[in-house]
């Protein structure tokens, strides 16, 4: 099990929460806590093995503690794996990660849908052998109708989790608020250094020396919201803006995969416009 | 206040010691904790602020949960500084940016004295400015009587923690024995790769890619010692022996002060031949 | 084009080769080069548009210009794409990221042959469309004829380069010689720190903090081939061997793409024990 | 000798220099060049043994190479060191980082001054011994002033680089431009992302998870000139400000040093808005 909560910081918050789960009979195996400073926000992940305990009556015990502190919590089961959606456009370099990735067993998900704007003959070497696909093809004057369409999809597949994996629409207010701390995005670039279009392309003009690129949550401020990792790579005026891209993609891949990985294991937790997130 | 400790796996030890500081008044600020799945062994790393709590009621009352669990434990006011003795040869990289990290404020710790086999004056550029500085010269017929010396300058300095900073003798089974725990090494290299003499030219003439340099504690067996700390730089084949030399004064300078810190702060505990570092 | 050659250094080799290269109507678009100063043995490497020129007339005068300078060299049409085996056995991570990056066009090459001791449907999930797949079984019964069998292929399939994408067999002394220079491993760790079998395991148990994968060219002397690239990744106690795995696959695959491609664009050159490798 | 070359790209050029070179009896020891192939700029760095080579009529020959190509070009002694002026504030990371790097030959440079608005009270533990030291205050009011003082300084002591080693002044647009080229910034963040003041709190602020240092010329158009290295640092949610202060720290010595040797050694080259950079 996993449980994850963040409340306003206060004394005797670790003496309880681990006291409760030891007379419910449950062992921790892995906690980390964080306390900001600057908030007074208090954050904490606890893994434990109930072994005989009662799951149920630990959850009402729970809530009956968390109530009072003004607790958001999460009591998890980690064998329960969550419905991930992959929304992707016409490059499938973080698709086929995370689906590769997923049968290698890295990542604890179910797929519930691979979403794109294109059809599926658009990914021919993607290997999406008995993973869902749905085309919804979107335009300027089609677009409310299809994002209606993926928040039906989203709903009807139970979907827990949202990856935008180079889907290279912008989700309109609406939708982003509603999937708000549950849509992943991958940026092709090190935010906040090149927003926009064409962010390798903005960084080969400016002549850096490093590039990255950055995965958050989706917000209704496009490339602003809560980031969850970065990572970067030296380049040097030898590459073109195109060697900038091939790397660029070695680098969405594993950032991506990472954020997807520990959003998985309820490792990411929000804060405010940042994230706290308690890695491995 | 830090308390750290170490004993054999049970469940109930994180609500133990909460519950613990929680009745006698303190704010727990941070903790980490580590369950050795192989070892069956539980660590764990409390920051707190004990407030009005009295401090000697406190350590009795930890003792008293500590003792049938066989716990490893010590709790320390982080405002009471070790006392650390740095051990240098001839050149001073490792040395010279020691004390320059403790001048900013990096490294917080008393200088109980630098020791040296060679004279004060093989050191005109590094500011030794108020630290006591004391010549130990060491021969192969003298290394008894030198080591006898510099134990008994660790005792009368009330020493804590000793640091050989590229101190290029190799200690002798019995002083390494007694400074188990308490005495941090730089090898000059990534260990376990290249042992021994002249270990960047080992890897020059191997031609790797990559070289390192690793903080570890000193045990009789000599570049053995449980690993603190390590890190590595990019090179290529125009590097010649004296440019991985430069590059490794870099990494070791980094790598040392990393594991200097990390231990003033109580973050590296040992675990059998390995170490648990909890780090910020 | 792309003209590479090694020879032993002395005056006036740059301006001979340039100055051919310029009567001959070409345009040198990149050079790099290389003098060892400890062998006394000189690299280079010239990417150049031969325009209007005429090959094989060119081909003859450069064999002129390197007859008396014991020159090693070699010129290729980089349109000409090298045939490349691979060979894997029970993991597909190293395989199917060099044929994802095969059809991105990140490597230039042409598979000639997909070859492994395991049968095909060991890869239900590795996108084996349009690629020969040859399954050579093998024991240690069987090896000689089973290395006999392999040598027939790459000789039939004309292929240049030998990729070992984790093939967990060891070639013979006879076939590494065969394949001197135009085989390449991928060492699951970094060299020279843990040979042998089960590395990250050994690695969990020294208790190191960083873990790393090597790319080699093969030799008789097994894990001692010469180096073409490295990377690594930090580690802490919190990994388990298993952990150490997946990270480990993330490396081994960049660094195999790396060794793969540079040696694809001629830019890894044999120096001895080592590789001069000209990076883009 | 180390020659370096910028000018627009034609066939030959390597060939007509290298050849004037062998012709003059010179020994080519290094070359790297490098093609634009967005400006059609060629770019190239010769280091060369003159042996018993006339070195004033080699120079002669080359200019005579040179004017028909339109060629930027410089031919200079690598054993004659440049004179280098280094500015700092209150803080002393840049400056006693630059310093011990001198003394311990990585930087082949003369120190012509060092120079800073505050007194040199304010630097008691950075080895100044042997270095003339300037103090130069300044306020607004007398800003042109200082500046002029800071001209007459450096033209005085034949200064040919100027280091801003955390000089926190914004030198003026006419300063700027006299000094252009040869005016070095360490910019305290990872460009073009945190411009401005408090650079570390911004990045706090927006929650990244790795932060960086910039090294770049002093251009009118402040943190905005070419870039010539920038290293990072991964950060997490534990780091408050003053952590990434003292992590940038880290940082901002190491890429002021890489920039400032790359410049003494004549490896960095001007190429409009950005920089060609012959790394080793």
């Amino acid at each position: 099990m996993i449980l994850t909560l963040a409340c306003p910081d206060r004394t005797g918050i670790v003496a309880r929460v681990s006291t409760l789960l030891f007379e419910r009979g449950a062992n921790i195996l892995d906690a980390q806590q964080y306390d900001d400073e600057e908030t007074g926000r208090f954050f904490m992940r606890v893994v434990f093995d109930p072994r005989e305990g009662d799951l149920d009556a630990l959850r009402a015990a729970f809530a009956e503690l968390a109530a009072p502190l003004a607790m958001d919590w999460s009591l998890r089961d980690s064998k329960t794996r969550r419905r991930v959606m992959i929304l992707a456009s016409q490059t499938d370099h973080c698709l086929a990660d995370l689906i590769w990735r997923w049968r290698q067993g890295e990542l604890p998900m179910d797929i519930s849908a691979v979403v794109s704007n294109h059809p599926e003959s658009t990914f021919p070497h993607t290997d999406l052998k008995g993973i869902a696909f749905h085309h919804l093809p979107v335009s300027a004057q089609t677009k409310p109708a299809q994002e209606a369409a993926l928040w039906r999809l989203i709903e009807e597949t139970r979907t827990d989790l949202v990856v935008l994996a180079r889907y290279m629409q912008v989700l309109s207010d609406d939708l982003s608020t509603k999937l708000a701390g549950r849509c992943i995005n991958i940026h092709h670039s090190f935010l906040p250094g090149f927003k926009g279009a064409r962010p390798y392309h903005q960084a080969h003009a400016r002549g850096v020396k490093v590039i990255g690129a950055t995965a958050h949550f989706v917000t209704p401020d496009l490339d602003e919201g809560p980031i969850i990792e970065q990572d970067v790579e030296r380049i040097s005026h030898r590459d073109r803006p195109r060697d900038l891209v091939r790397k660029g993609r070695d680098i969405e891949r594993r950032v991506l995969a990472r954020a997807v990985r520990w959003t998985l294991e309820d490792r990411v937790l929000l804060n405010g416009r940042k994230t706290v997130v308690f890695t491995d």
